[in-house]
């Protein structure tokens, strides 16, 4: 066997700490299937006496993160966000060092900056943990499916929100009490922000739709919009549709154009994603030749994270003992993002109407007047007045949230009780 | 660019014409994300004048296999079977060719050989195709799971029992009914001894249990048994347990034993494995520290299978363009494979009785007397005769079997109307 392969580990928290029980585990198994040892060089952490979830020798841990990369062969960077991670992980780069992340919102947001250094240095950056955790999505993404064409991916990337939204669904409970609950049991955070309000599955979207489509996406070209709106009484209108809402982060080819969006949404029962429960994730993949895929797993957690992260350690540290590394950022595409105004979407819409004869073709005259076809529409009659429930068919997001905005100004209109986009019924 | 990689198409079916297809539609992209270009040099077929679902230039088709694969970078075997195609691929290997193959029965019969002349000859032999078609798996047990410990795989990959057993559990059909009906839209062939006898299972287990436990498995370890005597009564039964039939290939590390079986298992509705419906395979994975992942798809038809193939493709011309070749065959753990007759399974027993008082006792007696410890019993009278339903738990198949042989010599126990293998309860 060759001489050992040094890992520097950055970050010793939830993930951290069960990456390096993995590495002190799983030795002989990860010599064996790598053809060398693995070395613990280090661990980077902020404060040397904080508790920690895993057994360290004392010699091991550093607060000297910039000197630690700078004695490894492979650097494992679960810190997190922006700075320090990119400072390190550029250093580690420089250093002639092969990288393994699961910084979602660095690659997101500066993604080609990270790749260009990791192509300079002729040395690999993977980051299979950066999107839904465990379940192996990149890799297919990246290889099984390269010589296929990728037409749209649909993912429920975000375990928060999807705890949320199936509370809502069995319980039929509020959004502020689902919050409070997935709190208490430690699957939202005490500030829920990025995840409820959708920047966590946007910044995992961005990824997704740069490696499907071989086109550089950041945060910013994504469109999104969180759960924090979304109330019982759409719930209970998806219900009434058979279908469930779900926090879907939507990534389509449509032309040359690229549709990156986050956002809730109406699936019905019957798709695959409908069942996705509780915290987990899955990612439903279209593509020309193979159809559809999906994949399926806990998409967060130090465990179900660090399976990923030392999956993608093997093979880093298989092609250094190569003397090669694997495909880099595939971008030549190149393509332009679709502005979600041009995006063809469906809507849900739920109006409570004055009951009067002709309120229907009132109504229908101001989906008609926006271009928007109609495909259902359910009445439902109480006493003095009556709600209509509308599903449109396609038309663009700026047809129909004009389309909205009309009825909202309408006399005969008095209010407009749930508006959610629709997905997944020609699955 | 470099200069063409010369492709050479070994068969030209059901899935060769979708690989030519591909490669012609396609030539762009792939030499886009290979980095070179690649130019069909020839497809091998055995009659020069059979129709074809693709169009062909003619001076590429030839019958001449044997001389098609000197001249190739990379040759795809579609043709199935054992020969010609082991003569060919070791051909191509000695010639210097990478090779990609979907040939199941192949790998599972004499996968050593060809792992052994592709280590020699310092060349890549993948076969992503091999097992549930599109669905990419081997991919993710190989590599992103190679820092992990996988405990156990439980997978529908074969189609053709799916849709028959599906239709059973959804239209209340018997075996022979629904097998008719398959045949008839061309998801089961005029000869369906392959499928609904579990050979073609049994196979990809074999694939599955070598890459999961890194030991070599062949077709003839694996513990095998067909949906041919299921019963309209199988999935009644089933049913009243708000559970499915399905034809299960479980590949699972027991202390330092594999334990791979196929055989028919009742699963609860709630499994995620539980709704793949009609002809689609999925694989659910339980890991150390990954925890549950499922992967769904297409596991069959021109178009899947080709989208595994390329992928392989894309992923062996990059590594021949680096000089290098990926990881080869894993067995470094050399388990040895358990007996079926160890291995813990539970038993769904139904059984019609004498109604007669005390009769519940001496059945469970019987049950004690093997070791066998009861989960539940259901007991349904019916005027003269009850019947009983038992869920065991787990004890080795061989007490089980014993335990169904002792009953049906029983004076109270009319007949055992139904017995099948319980699995999933605990996921």
């Amino acid at each position: 066997m060759s001489t050992p392969l040094r890992v520097a580990v950055l970050g010793c928290g939830v993930v951290g700490s069960q990456v390096v029980r993995l590495l002190q585990e799983n030795g002989d198994d990860l010599a064996a299937r790598i053809g060398a040892p693995i070395e613990l060089v280090g661990v980077a952490v902020r404060r040397l006496d904080a508790p920690r979830d895993v057994e360290l020798a004392e010699h091991l841990i550093t607060t000297d993160a910039v000197e630690l990369v700078t004695r490894a062969d492979l650097v494992v960077e679960v810190i997190g966000g922006i700075e320090p991670a990119r400072t390190l992980i550029l250093s580690a780069l420089e250093n002639g060092a092969s990288v393994v992340t699961a910084n979602k919102a660095l690659l997101a947001e500066d993604g080609a900056t990270l790749f260009e250094a990791a192509e300079k240095a002729g040395r690999d950056l993977y980051y299979e943990a950066a999107v839904a955790g465990a379940i192996p999505i990149l890799r297919p993404l990246r290889e099984s499916l390269a010589g296929d064409s990728i037409t749209k991916v649909i993912g429920i990337v975000n375990g928060t929100t999807n705890y949320i939204l199936d509370k809502m669904d069995s319980q039929g409970s509020g959004f502020l009490e689902a919050l409070a609950e997935a709190q208490e049991l430690g699957y939202a955070e005490a500030d829920p922000t990025a995840d409820v309000e959708g920047f966590d599955a946007a910044a995992k979207a961005a990824i997704l739709a740069s490696l499907a489509f071989h086109t550089r996406v950041t945060a910013s070209d994504v469109y999104r919009e969180g759960i924090s709106e979304v109330t019982a009484a759409d719930v209970a209108s998806a219900k009434a549709m058979d279908s469930v809402v779900k926090l879907l982060a939507i990534v389509e080819l449509k032309g040359d154009q690229v549709g990156v969006r986050v956002h809730p949404a109406m699936i019905p029962r019957r798709h695959p994603l409908a069942n996705v429960r509780e915290a987990y994730n899955a990612v439903f993949v279209e593509s020309e030749a193979a159809g559809q895929l999906m994949f399926y797993g806990r998409g967060a957690g130090g465990a179900p994270t660090a399976s990923a992260v030392l999956g993608d350690l093997v093979t880093v540290a298989r092609h250094r003992l190569a003397g090669t590394k694997g495909a880099g950022e595939s971008a030549y595409a190149a393509r332009a993002i679709q502005p979600m105004g041009e995006t063809l979407t469906r809507y849900h819409v739920a109006i409570d109407v004055d009951d009067t004869a002709g309120v229907l073709a009132t109504i229908a005259g101001a989906f008609a007047e926006h271009g928007v076809s109609i495909q259902t529409v359910r009445q439902e009659g109480r006493d003095q007045d009556a709600q209509l429930v509308v599903v449109s068919h396609d038309a663009t997001d700026a047809q129909l949230a004009a389309t909205v905005a009309h009825l909202r100004s309408m006399d005969v209109v008095r209010d407009v009780t749930s508006v959610m986009r629709v997905e997944g019924i020609d699955a």
